[in-house]
């Protein structure tokens, strides 16, 4: 194989197999730091080479995570021997999750995860993008961030109302801890002295792509520990022996509960991956922190990787490396696709275009600024997945940065708001509609005026998993009296709306963005320009109409339509950005003569657009499409195909509803 | 007036007149501070007798804070002169916000709050019972705590971004820190450098109704606030000398935002209503912190002011107190009707019953807990309020304490959850809801089980005004896909549910939970069951069908029925216990008959029963009657009248729907 092919083959992403990892944990008399050190990079290897064929994955984190994972499952903890079943055993899990990867290697090493699992991260019926307890080995469901120390209260809690042993060990990540549930959290694990619980703080100093000290510093965390009431130690996170040292102390510790800020490299184990010179390759900012690396930069990380597992081999006289197998079939790798290194969001399978919504946004936001000297963004460290920093490098002054901790960011958002600014407030939607719900109510009920980003909003991209795809948030805000929720379909649509939202729009305005590329270019007609609560003809049909919103689902739309129409089905397509405002009239002319009215709602089928439509279309008998249950892990065409709400699915429901035979496949 | 009559009338609810106050204000060659003292006990008397005309309201906390008060409105701050308009004012406001009693007579002694609005606390067209950026004076609609400091810190970056003058003072409780938001807000102000940034910590030792440091001790706050780098002082609170060096000290740092410890006493002013008098009366809990006094302790509490007043001007050589004048109209006070000292929730003046059904929730808790030792009981500073004080001390050992942290409170309860237990989980619906929005979510996605007791749920009460009203909280849990949300009628209906919930139900249950005493029992046929998904038919009637939930809306419903029928309109009245769940062919066969399907939703018409009945009864009319806009603040009847879902105007609305003439008020 040579470094500089570009053409990667399923043997370029061959597993290290579990039968190494088991050599080198039973090989007799060798230095039992050392081992660790190299099962940790065997781990590397295969967390590398899992993200890789994922086509996303956040490599940063479960680099600097490694030998934290690999120091307590392999040797500190005794749940490895006990079983994650056993009561007695001792509980971990990571609080930030996204460096999940990391931790599936490791509990491959340790036979708990299935090979053919590991092969399929972020695949249906694989292993999620975030830690679900449904995944042997994962204690607690995490990825939405903040809540892990809270959770090992609770168990911790358990264990000694239950008179059962076992220490309750937290990962969080240190940027993690400007979530403000940490701090209750801390403090109420000191109130009731809790001594079996710990917390190991990843102390990589970066957050998505900046250093912690930049976005939101944590100062002296030692002493904001200490101040909590725990008992606190440092030590370099990446040394054996110093973990070792460390834990020792913790377990003469009985009267309070105990934090080890382990002081780590993201990235570490690949020299361009480690954060010092990967700042400065990148100018400050960090770009491993999420996605998977190109061909060529995987390759390179992957032979330094194989390189210095064999010289440690060698230095223990354990021979050399067994060439890499497990390969696995090509249709188990999402690898071939084009990455996106700036988001977490992972790579579609499905053909997309170089489309974009968010960008637009971003684009938009700059353009509005210029007109508008009292627009104000804020940002919860989601600078680049949000497409806001090109905003911050024009308008440093008018960007108010406010690290994980959305809420402290919305209430900032309402007393800018109360005083001459119009903020535009952005973070994920999972995140933002959610964790700062009853602060949004309360600027709502201000009166004042703050335009909500909802970005990341839908099913798609399916990779990072439930924490992270917003299915809900329309329910979250339908209820505020003075909020207006749109979708766009395209990037015109995406400026159109956000021009109205700055401009026009009397309260409050919440805009679903969708975060990957758009599967195809939603063509709107000419001169075509957003009312409120009117939606706009895609496509004619006479036997039923469909009304859709978002780059994803329109596409998803108008493939039903194409389908249908081969049977001679005729489905008219309907884009209606406008969520919670329906406009009785439009609906009386546009919709209501339609024998059957379909929703297609890129949300739960409860509380989005089918139930505006319900409220407004009185007396007429409605459809919903939506995403029922809990969102599917996997590629886009896996979690819609779930879900059957791809074209081909959709094509077939419809037709069963309107009583004619199934189209084609 | 007697010390020891027991029937008051109108005058002996008289205010202290602003003349008085502006006498003490303009008096000449009088020491500074002693006059703040004055006008601090003034403000006292008058904050009594607007909570005593309220029925309800918070003493102990707008004791405590009344000389803080005073000194920053009379003393420090620029406002008074430059007015609440201007740009360069320096902006306070109270983030706990149950103080506002105690601020509403500050700003009425400045002329800034009319007469005839103090003498309507918590009363429609009145003063709010936490404040509301619609009154004047008041720079922030608070009351949910935690968020005041994240509001300054905008407010600052406001004033600093336009070049503007004036500080920005938040006064925060003790209590009020547990919650996570303040860390957030706390490290990134100093992040930024906010100088102009003060926060006043009314350190008055107390939460409700328990010590600070018996619910999650706060520890050294000192050290934790240094740690979170701010500029630390702390003072006497009621020691108007200490606080003018403290506030002198401030303005010379600049670098840096700053905070003052205030040691305070919770219902300074009034001997038994002190903190340590009034635990030691109360056996260790504090019963001043909601509520009104009864008319003996009113009087007493009265009296030793004016005594207090009295002695103060002859000291300051300026005579006597007027006669306390400005009775307004016994229409204009709600006192005459028997208090709810226990809760915050105020007295309603229409006829009630003495059931409360979360009493019952309380007896049947403490039931269930014997039968299963696994149930354990969450609670965020609320016990007495959610009637789980009594489990508390029959189970200490099954009690877990949160403090006011409900996002840590809900991650503690999925911990547990996944370890055994069968956590419910206390608080109000509008806090636990919407702020734990996020973390009830990620629980629910584990697959655990969890019961969430949605205290407040509702319009009613209305006097303590839109944060505490729950008129949202369906649809932040409706899309949930194992939420199972319910509200009981009454008090067996009660006990049923939350047998349900606790015994038989397969995933997560919410249980809607009215505060207030119920204005009528509801009646429900011998041997009724509830049976998901169904309701049950309390009275009959052919030309319309009414659903409806919880004993206030059931109320009124039947009040509705009751007009109706005068009129011949026969209303069949339903009630309908499971706001999520309407089992199809139930609906067939009792619902869907009727040519006018009506749903009454002690909510927002959007995203709760009444939708839920729309999404199963397919192409049928459904009308829905629920709380549109912003709840409003003042008695039971001005709210329900307000918002007309009160029985008188339903009935009006009803009979015009069916196109009859409205019945006979």
């Amino acid at each position: 194989m040579q470094a500089n092919t570009l053409v990667l083959d399923m043997s370029d992403l061959a597993l290290v197999p579990k039968s190494e990892l088991d050599r080198v944990r039973d090989a007799a008399d060798i230095d039992p730091d050392a081992r660790l050190t190299l099962l940790a990079d065997m781990c590397r290897l295969n967390t590398l080479v899992a993200i890789k064929r994922a086509g996303s994955g956040h490599l940063g984190s479960s680099f600097s995570a490694l030998d934290i994972f690999v120091h307590l499952l392999y040797h500190e903890l005794n749940v490895a021997e006990l079983g994650f079943e056993h009561p007695e055993r001792d509980v971990f899990f990571s609080s930030k999750g996204h460096d999940v990867p990391g931790l599936y290697a490791v509990l491959y090493g340790l036979g708990v995860i299935p090979q053919e699992q590991l092969l399929r991260l972020r695949r249906l019926g694989g292993l999620d993008g975030h830690p679900d307890v449904g995944t042997p080995g994962i204690e607690a469901t995490s990825g939405s961030l903040g809540m892990g120390i809270s959770k090992g209260r609770g168990i911790a809690w358990a264990k000694w109302s239950l008179g059962l042993g076992g220490r309750v060990v937290v990962m969080t990540g240190d940027g993690e801890l400007q979530e403000g549930q940490n701090w209750e959290a801390l403090q109420a694990a000191a109130h009731e002295r809790l001594g079996t619980l710990w917390v190991v703080i990843d102390r990589n100093e970066l957050q998505s792509d900046k250093l912690t000290e930049e976005i939101v510093a944590l100062g002296d965390l030692e002493e904001k520990l200490r101040a909590f009431g725990w008992d606190v130690r440092s030590c370099d996170g990446h040394d054996h022996e110093a973990l070792r040292e460390a834990f020792a102390a913790f377990r003469e510790v009985e009267e309070r509960p105990n934090a080890l800020i382990a002081r780590t490299v993201k990235g570490k184990g690949v020299s361009f991956m480690e954060h010092s010179a990967a700042l400065a390759e990148g100018g400050g900012y960090y770009r491993w922190h999420a996605g998977a690396p190109g061909d060529d930069d995987f390759e390179r990380a992957r032979d330094e990787l194989v390189a210095r597992i064999g010289v440690q081999l060698q230095e223990l006289g354990l021979g050399a490396l067994e060439p890499l197998t497990v390969a696995g079939r090509q249709d188990e790798a999402a690898y071939s696709l084009e990455a996106e290194p700036e988001s977490g969001a992972g790579a579609p399978l499905q053909k997309v275009t170089h489309e974009y919504v968010v960008e637009a946004y971003g684009d938009a936001l700059i353009e509005l600024a210029q007109a508008n000297d009292r627009l104000v963004v804020l940002d919860a460290d989601l600078a680049s997945d949000c497409r806001i920093r090109a905003f911050e490098l024009a308008f440093p002054d008018r960007f108010v940065e406010c690290g994980i901790a959305e809420q402290d960011m919305v209430s900032t958002a309402a007393g800018l708001a109360r005083h001459g600014f119009l903020p535009v407030v952005n973070s994920f939607a999972s995140f933002l509609a959610s964790r700062a719900n009853e602060q949004i109510y309360n600027q709502a009920s201000e009166g004042s005026k703050v335009v909500y980003a909802l970005h990341y909003a839908g099913l798609i991209p399916a990779g990072p998993g439930k924490s992270h795809q917003s299915i809900r948030d329309v329910s979250l805000l339908g209820a505020l009296p003075n909020m207006t929720i749109v979708q766009p379909g395209n990037s015109e649509e995406t400026g159109a709306l956000l021009r109205w939202a700055v401009e026009e729009a009397e309260g409050d305005v919440a805009i679903r963005l969708a975060i990957g590329p758009s599967p195809r270019r939603i063509e709107l007609p000419a001169g075509y320009e957003p009312a409120i609560g009117w939606g706009v003809v895609l496509r004619e049909g006479e036997d039923a109409v469909l009304l859709a919103y978002g780059p994803v689902l329109l596409h998803e739309a108008l493939v039903t339509a194409e389908r249908l129409s081969h049977d001679g089905i005729g489905l008219r397509v309907v884009n209606m950005p406008w969520l919670n405002r329906v406009d009785p009239d439009w609906l009386a002319v546009e919709i209501a003569p339609y024998p059957h009215v379909l929703v297609l709602d890129d949300h739960s089928p409860v509380g989005a657009l089918g139930d505006a439509v319900r409220r407004t279309l009185v007396g007429h008998e409605v459809t919903v499409y939506g995403v029922e249950g809990w969102p599917a892990c996997g590629t886009p065409e896996e979690a819609l195909r779930f879900h059957e709400l791809d074209g081909a699915s959709l094509a077939g429901r419809i037709a069963a509803l309107l009583g004619v035979r199934a189209p084609r496949s």
